[in-house]
């Protein structure tokens, strides 16, 4: 065993402050548990001048995120600056540099995972990442280990906090979208620009990075169909009340015979489904095994010392790894490539709510377009309001489709004279 | 790397179906991420002639236990029986005979964990038990390496299928607790001696074991406070509603100051609590930490299929190993040794429903006496019934108070002659 073993840090931001604080408050029962006194030895930041919330002697700092890659006494370098430049460059430098790596990087990892992972596999050095999706919730070793035995089917998840802390505010108090934006800006729990969050990009990347777990095989994040939450209205989330949904943002990935379906955007989902109940800023990952059955993680997808249990449970592990001599234990475990599915073939139910002319015929007009494109109908509802002025508004719901099919036939339906405006059309999971 | 890695699984019951049965249909997808095959070897059950849902050739049967143990080319030894005798004894054995080893066995884990996992870490050998708490809920491995960074401050799980299904049908269906034990049986999730799961015993094992990894401390199963489900009535399930919670059969372990909280019995949970909405044969485990913050892992908590898919994955854990040359990498966290509060010094809200004589005065009466025993009271619920003859059930729910002090106001309360009975008292976690 080490007496101890060297840390260096790049990025000092919130989860780096976060990460330093664990591991100072529970550095004593943590040593205990490695084996080995876990130190902070360099943490490099291009502004070394900002106040943190946690003191560090200034010696600690530099510039040169170089003074730790090369430095021969640091065991881990923890790279939690975010973003692909030049983060990547950072870690590949550093396992060419003998270094374990610990990132919290979910843009790095979805777009050069594989790369830096066999990498580091290949010089049997460890690299971890479950800071990258979920935050402190633990998921990635969980489908490496615990679940490991399983064929996954199912990885569904919750995993952006902004976004299902807009919807719960406008599913709990009434809000408008943008009434909630302007309401998790104040709070800070989206960014002055929130496209990352608010246009799925940011669990684009996480789901990709699960899915390449559960299944076993590389994902071209580009492959990754994603949709945003700014299109939803409170008319849509009424309708899903009414008809005993939720709407959540949902990251979802599916094995569908050996392709894979991998996919972010708002979904009607059941109100007894587990993840239905998942609020505020709060993520979960529900996870489907042939084995397991299903399961959830549940917890704090973002903030400081969330991430930074993570990052810090990253780090103990590569040292338990470095004490047993056994690092790069664990590495890539992508041996399959496995297609992507387009969203063209991907099936779905869907939700569709139109305004249409209110008179006879027009129902049964809609609904032949429908059936000619095999797409089935599970429920309608329509009201005739006064205050449309002679219109209708028609809410869908329909059976499992193919995607191409309902879109041809949306197409179609859009076309009809009698159809004033297809209002919004969501995806249904059960 | 060894091409094959031998198992030897000890008790051929469902677990043990349910394992062999992961093992055949995954075990292509397992052999890529062990790089190994697992193959099992043999098995040995006291009865080998009954037929099982899986085949197996009869030459892999033995009735001798010793036959694994003691055969020099089996690496891992399963162990499915249950139980302390013999289970405790084989496993130490193919301990000292260098086998690696993996139980689902609750009691045996809680009752003797701590002297076998010692025993197989000085001779840097695996002992893997993630079966044994929440069937295939990964919650062992996240606590131990996921979470390791932070200071668990708090476990709450409902760690027991049968009472929570009884319980969801005493709530959603308005059922006698007979019925739904009834009902229990009658669908296989209640045995025809169901004493072990509505007394509180089969919670109280998995409690130990999870209040031993989450404080690093020993824990000696016979501190572990424990009460069933059945004085509970519709009358408690019904208030528990009006005010807001759920009623909940909860594992409980609690850091104090430096002491450990270890209980286990009904409890009003409030509605909007993550474990509020774990129903059926569900089970979830709550944890907070003082990085984390608060993370749930929910999942089936028993079913041969879950409960193998733990199994499993503690086999590809200990092949990995194997592989590494890193066996006994993690074993026994019980660094600390902290006491077990006594259940007098433990501290808790607690709902109290009682008759009392419906006369001026008495609501008074029983007040003072909270009062002079330090018990303050949150709320107060009095409802006068015709049919009752005189009689007005008092419903209180106390502030947080030390059970001592409860207790002696409680009885206190009894002895009033205004007082026809104390109908339940249960303890509120909010």
């Amino acid at each position: 065993m080490k007496p101890t073993i060297n840390v260096g840090i790049i990025g000092f931001g919130t989860v780096g402050c976060g990460a330093l604080q664990i591991l100072q408050e529970n550095g004593e029962a943590i040593a205990m548990k490695v084996g080995s006194e876990i130190k902070v030895k360099r943490i490099a930041d291009i502004d070394i001048e900002r106040k943190r919330p946690i003191e560090v002697d200034k010696g600690m700092l530099t510039t040169d995120a170089y003074e730790i890659i090369n430095d021969p006494e640091i065991d881990i370098v923890v790279e939690l600056i975010g973003g692909v430049k030049p983060a990547g460059k950072f870690i590949m430098d550093a396992i060419k540099s003998g270094k374990h790596i610990v990132s919290a990087n979910k843009e790095l990892i979805a777009r050069e995972g594989h790369d830096l992972l066999l990498e580091a596999g290949e010089r049997k050095q460890d690299f971890f990442f479950e800071a990258s999706v979920g935050g402190g919730i633990p998921i990635i070793r969980p489908l490496k280990q615990c679940l490991a035995g399983n064929r996954i089917d199912e990885v569904i998840g919750i995993v952006n906090g902004t976004t299902n802390y807009i919807l719960t505010k406008m599913a709990q108090e009434g809000r408008s979208f943008d009434e909630a934006l302007a309401q998790a800006q104040s709070l800070g729990y989206a960014e002055t620009d929130p496209t990352n969050d608010i246009e799925g990009h940011d669990p684009a990347f996480k789901i990709a990075i699960l899915a390449s777990i559960a299944f076993n095989s590389t994902v071209n994040v580009e492959d990754v169909y994603h949709e945003g939450i700014t299109k939803l209205t409170q008319q849509d989330i009424s309708y899903a009340r009414d008809l005993g949904y939720c709407v959540k943002l949902l990251a979802i990935a599916k094995l569908r015979d050996g392709a894979m379906e991998i996919r972010v955007h708002p979904a009607f989902i059941s109100e007894s489904h587990p993840l239905a109940s998942v609020n505020n800023v709060y993520n979960a990952i529900y996870v489907k095994g042939n084995a397991v059955g299903d399961v959830m993680f549940y917890g704090q997808g973002a903030g400081p010392m969330a991430a930074g249990s993570a990052v810090v449970g990253d780090i103990i592990e590569v040292a338990r790894d470095i004490n047993s001599n056994a690092t790069g234990r664990i590495c890539c475990t992508c041996f399959e490539d496995k297609p992507v599915l387009s969203m063209d073939d991907v099936s779905a139910k869907y939700y569709l709510r139109m305004h249409t002319a209110d008179k006879p015929g027009v129902l049964a007009r809609i609904a032949s377009i429908f059936g000619d494109n095999e797409v089935s109908i599970a429920s309608v509802l329509q009201k005739s309001r006064d205050e449309d002025g002679g219109e209708a508004e028609i809410v869908w719901i329909t059976h499992e489709v193919k995607e191409r099919n309902f879109r041809t036939a949306l197409k179609e339906i859009e076309d009809l004279p009698v159809v004033a405006k297809v209002s919004n059309w969501i995806r249904v999971e059960d």
